[in-house]
C-alpha cells in the first residue's frame, strides 16, 4: 500500500494517536488505512454418503483438489457465500444444515469457514476455476493431492464425527508449513493457501 | 476508493474477466482492488454468574453498555482478537471456552464473532474506550441501553441457555433498524454499528 486511495496522495507507515499499531496514514486527507483478515467460506456438499470435491483449474495449487470455497463478499451473509461458492465453483445446489469449522490462518491473515450440507440434485458440472467436479466416498479421497490445510482439516473432522454418529462445531489454527511459507504470495486474483 | 492504492493513477469500476461483480480496477498497473467483510471479535467474559460490560467512550454508542469486541487485525487469531479486545477495553484477563455466537451483519460487510469465557481476576478497569466497566447479574443488564445489537442477541441467547442448562452454538443475522439505516456512516476509526 503505496497512495492513499481516497485522495491520492503519497502514504506512511504511522502509529495514529490512541492506537498501538503501525497503519497507512495520509498526511493529506488524514485518512487511516485499516487492513483486517478475510473470510473465506466453503461447504461440505454430502451425497448419500459421498462429498462433492472440486479439481482447481486456477492457481495456487491447480490441479488439486478442494471443497468449494472462496472469499466472502460485501453485503452477503457466511450462508449465501457458501451457496454462492459452490454455484460458482460446482454449479452444484445444497440445503445447508450447520457450521462445522473454523480455522484461522494467521500468516496469510485469513479465517477458514465451512459448513455442512446435503446437495439438492446430481446437476453438478465444473465452474470456469475447476477442472472436474465429483463425489468421493471416505475411502476415495484423495487426500495426497488436497490443496489446502483448512480443507484437509474440514474433511478429517466430518469423517471421525460421523464415525462417532455426531456432528459437533470444531475450531483450530492452521500453521505455515516450510513449504507454505517459502511459495507464499499475494495473488492478483482472489485465491488463497493454507 | 478514488486512486490506486499501489500506483496513484484514478481507479475505475468495471467488471474484471471471468468476474460477474464490479471491482475497483486500475487501468495503469493492473491491480484489482477486492473490498471484503470486516470481523468484529468479542467476549462475553463471566464471574460469578455476572457479565463484564463496557461503557463506551467513543461514538457510536457513546455512553452506552457493550461486551468488549473490536476489529480482528491481521497476523491475529480469533481467541487472540477476543482476548486483545476485552484487555483494551476493560484490561480484563479471561480464560475463553468456547465460540458462542456468530451474527452476519450484511448491510454494514460484518461479521461479529463473540467467544464465551470467564474471568480470571477483578482486576479490571476502563481502557481508553471505556467510561465504566462493570459485572452485572442478569436483572441488572441494562437493555435499553445496550449498543448493539449483536451484543443483545449474544446476552440473550447466553442467558437462554444458561437457564436451560446447556450453552449451544448460535448463528443469525442482523437487519438494519430504519434508525440504523438512517443514521450510519463509516467510521475514519474502527468502530460498528449494528
Amino acid at each position: 500500500m503505496n497512495f492513499c486511495s481516497h485522495c491520492g496522495a503519497p502514504l506512511r507507515l504511522a502509529i495514529p494517536p490512541g492506537e498501538n499499531l503501525p497503519r497507512h496514514v495520509c498526511d493529506t486527507c488524514g485518512t487511516i488505512h485499516y487492513e483486517n483478515p478475510k473470510l473465506i467460506i466453503g461447504c461440505i456438499a454430502e451425497w448419500d454418503g459421498r462429498i462433492l470435491l472440486c479439481r482447481r483449474a486456477i492457481e495456487p495449487r491447480h490441479g488439486w483438489w478442494t471443497l468449494p470455497a472462496g472469499f466472502m463478499e460485501n453485503a452477503e451473509t457466511t450462508e449465501q457465500a457458501a451457496l454462492r461458492e459452490t454455484l460458482e465453483e460446482a454449479n452444484a445446489r445444497v440445503e445447508l444444515s450447520a457450521l462445522f469449522t473454523l480455522f484461522n490462518v494467521p500468516h496469510i491473515n485469513q479465517v477458514h469457514l465451512f459448513f455442512r450440507g446435503h446437495l439438492l440434485d446430481l446437476d453438478y458440472r465444473p465452474g470456469i476455476e475447476s477442472l472436474e467436479v465429483a463425489l468421493f466416498r471416505e475411502e476415495e479421497i484423495p487426500w495426497e493431492q488436497v490443496a489446502f490445510a483448512s480443507v484437509r482439516e474440514t474433511l478429517r473432522h466430518y469423517f471421525s464425527d460421523r464415525r462417532a454418529g455426531k456432528y459437533r462445531f470444531h475450531i483450530g489454527d492452521i500453521d505455515p508449513t516450510p513449504e507454505q511459507l517459502a511459495t507464499f504470495s499475494e495473488q492478483p486474483k482472489p485465491n488463497f493457501v493454507a
